[in-house]
């Protein structure tokens, strides 16, 4: 049977596809700073390259942001989209790092053995999974089980600005059946996970400044407005205290779970000790009452991402910063409506201003939640391929991350996504020292073969 | 006469004076920070050859931080100790700099010509017009009209913390009639200065650690505490509504001033529009219910100097911070313990941390305040000298800096001290663009000039 030789092949050729990822992970393609411009374009090569490959017709697409990446294969069985990003966060704080982020390598660990650098598990990992699944079925069978268009982005980690533009631009090459988008991880070690809930993000940077420059705290000090001490009342105000956010409407459209999802998620037997214990905290720190998975999966936040104002080095200096600034996030649920929220966060600082200082701000991107059509099909057919694949049936979870392109596929190209990953929560995305376990990598390639296959016979 | 002569050598080798001032100015000796060890070195070694220059006995001498330079010249009149710092602040934000800070130069501004660099004012240039003095005495007369002996120090802007120690085992040779301090400066263009309060300070960095690792905000967001949010609410905690300080027991030893003092400041015609308004405020911003010279001489306070937590560069990053730190000093006045008020202030904070996040403390120093014995004749001899010098008389008057040297003169080797500087509210010290009116460095020396030929004669 095809399936098996497929699978075969997978095994038969995990080194070389590490290597194939390692080449990838080389590339210092951060989206959000300028300066590695020219190595995203390097990454959207080398993945139309490796597309060609395997036969794909792959092009990289021009945006004014970082390019597109799209191919076509196949001519038969249901017609599949997978989106991924070849995009990675900024790599500091550097000096945490046991070793360079682009210079990946496997490394054993207590846990198993790992493949370690920047964008490992977020995405590239994770995006090679279903490129090597292609692989394999084409290797073997010489064609495809299904049609495939390949849509891999460079600006997930910086807020998509390009994103919704050349989708309603490309709405006829890009409407598929169905959308897979491997960006999310397994719920534990040994249970495959389809995401069917999305928070979504709301990114705001504010700037407050008083004094219009810089001043010596002891001539000044006492009588001269003070940015970072205004800044820090801000956000301490932003939340009451029972961890609720304070912003006015902010709870519109946020809605409980059903009975139903209730029931799931309490079948997942969640330990936040475990969860939490994993990173140095014990306790859900979130909205008095609520659980840690209702906190992380169906609740909306507000933190603080980012905060700096005056002097930050070494030493001391008596400085009376001019500026404070802060990076604040809301993650979204429900029908939250970002944009409106925007303008209740932006009103809600603008208010507490005190005389002589004023605000700047800045937008950092907006997505509503997305909650995912279980109903289709193919949710049924991915969930028993997965269940063949790993120890454990796959679950059905939310997820407090926000993947805003699930939401932009329904909205612009009236397509249903499937959310399926292989990440684990110690996988340290967006942190130092970030990994993939080979395991993650190797079962995730062998998920999507399957699933392929089980989609290609419905 | 000898004082006129000495007058008029100041004036034609004016030019000379602002050469060597340049040579100084253009070593980076930012004390605060390990990687400019050497420089600091240099401006001691530079100095010590500038004094050897002029006659003076001078050598280097060495302590666990940055050198210290002594020197002594004279036998006969009264024996006077001159106190300068050659060490300068950081000079971030270094994009905000129109020029290198390190490249001095003469700039013609709307307010006339000034000496633009780091350390023009703060300290270079008013420890220069000492020296210069002293360098005109020696030229046209031979000869000091008084016993000098030089202290100048490298480790002011970093908390001096070689200061007490190196005094202590050199009391006998530092200990002399009178410390004459140049760190200070005008009252208004017009309005020689002598300073007879000083402000203390109590510097403290708070580093709050929640998660072991930076964490992805949608992962965990929700659910895991957020150092920033709880940096946030400790520093908006320390003031009441009133803009009053909430640390418990930090108002113990605050004095009001007294009548005298206080019909002093009155005639001063001070008016806080105009010294806040070159900053670009408006109104005094600090307790309620004070004028604006006590708020920046005669009342204490707390400032944030420096803020930082999570991803601070272009663009953003969705992470949830594993730090949050934050550089806070007190100013302190009559006779608040700094002591007592770091050990209020660290209770203060650690009674506020929620679970799962512990807070490490750094000392950056600390010195209660100083107020000057007015009674001393060497005021009144100054405060004649500097008329004479000046279109308006010398005023008495506080300052909210910090410069804990006078209040250790007094303690350890039982020294007044009188300082009397040049400086200008717009000279931008510790901030970019720093300069150095001309006139003050003119007027400056002349005004030591004056000074050191009255107290030879008294």
């Amino acid at each position: 049977m095809t399936l098996s030789l497929v699978l075969d092949n997978i095994d038969s050729a995990l080194p070389k596809a590490t290597e194939r990822l390692f080449d990838l992970l080389r590339i210092q393609s951060i989206s959000t700073d300028p300066e590695f411009i020219p190595q995203c374009d390097v990454a959207a090569d080398w993945l139309v390259a490796d597309l060609i490959s395997i036969g794909v017709d792959a092009s990289k697409r021009v945006t004014p942001g970082h390019p597109m990446v799209v191919g076509h294969i196949g001519d038969r069985g249901p017609h599949v989209l997978f989106y991924g990003h070849y995009d990675v966060q900024p790599v500091d704080p550097i000096e945490l790092w046991d070793r360079d982020p682009f210079d990946p390598a496997l490394e054993d660990t207590v846990k198993g053995r790992v493949i370690r650098g920047r964008g490992a598990a977020d995405d590239k990992g994770q995006l090679m999974t279903f490129v090597e699944a292609c692989r394999a079925w084409k290797e073997v069978n010489g064609s495809l089980p299904c049609q495939i268009t390949f849509f891999f982005e460079g600006e997930e980690e910086s807020g998509s600005p390009s994103l919704v533009p050349f989708m309603k631009e490309n709405a006829k090459e890009l409407t598929c059946d169905i959308a897979l988008i491997c960006d999310t991880g397994l719920f534990g070690d040994d249970t495959p996970t389809i995401v069917t809930m999305l928070r979504g993000l709301l990114g705001e940077e504010i700037t407050i400044t008083g004094p219009d420059k810089d001043l010596h705290s002891g001539m000044y000090g006492g009588a001269a407005a003070n940015p970072a001490r205004v800044l820090a009342r801000i956000i301490a105000g932003l939340h009451d205290n029972n961890g609720a956010v304070t912003v006015p409407g902010f709870y519109e459209g946020v809605p409980e779970i059903s009975d139903k999802v209730a029931a799931q998620w309490d079948a997942l037997n969640f330990d936040h000790s475990v969860f939490l214990g994993d990173v140095g905290l014990s306790e859900p720190a979130g909205e008095t009452g609520r659980s840690a998975l209702e906190m992380i999966w169906s609740r909306p936040t507000c933190e603080v991402n980012g905060m700096q104002s005056g002097y930050t080095g070494d030493g001391f200096k008596t400085v009376l910063p001019s500026k404070a600034s802060a990076k604040i996030s809301f993650r979204l649920v429900g029908t939250q409506d970002p944009w409106k929220i925007r303008k209740a966060f932006r009103d809600y600082v603008s208010d507490q201003l005190p005389l002589d200082c004023t605000v700047e701000f800045d937008d950092h991107g907006a997505a509503p939640a997305s909650h995912m059509a279980t109903e289709h099909p193919a949710f049924e057919q991915a969930r028993a391929a997965l269940s063949d694949e790993w120890p454990n049936p796959a679950a059905f979870v939310g997820c407090g991350g926000s993947i805003p392109i699930a939401g932009y596929f329904k909205e612009i190209l009236g397509m249903d996504a499937m959310l399926i990953g292989f990440g684990k929560d110690d996988d340290a995305i967006h942190s130092p020292n970030e990994k993939y376990d080979l395991s993650s990598f190797h079962k995730g390639i062998r998920s999507w073969a399957r699933i392929l296959d089980a989609m290609s016979r419905a």
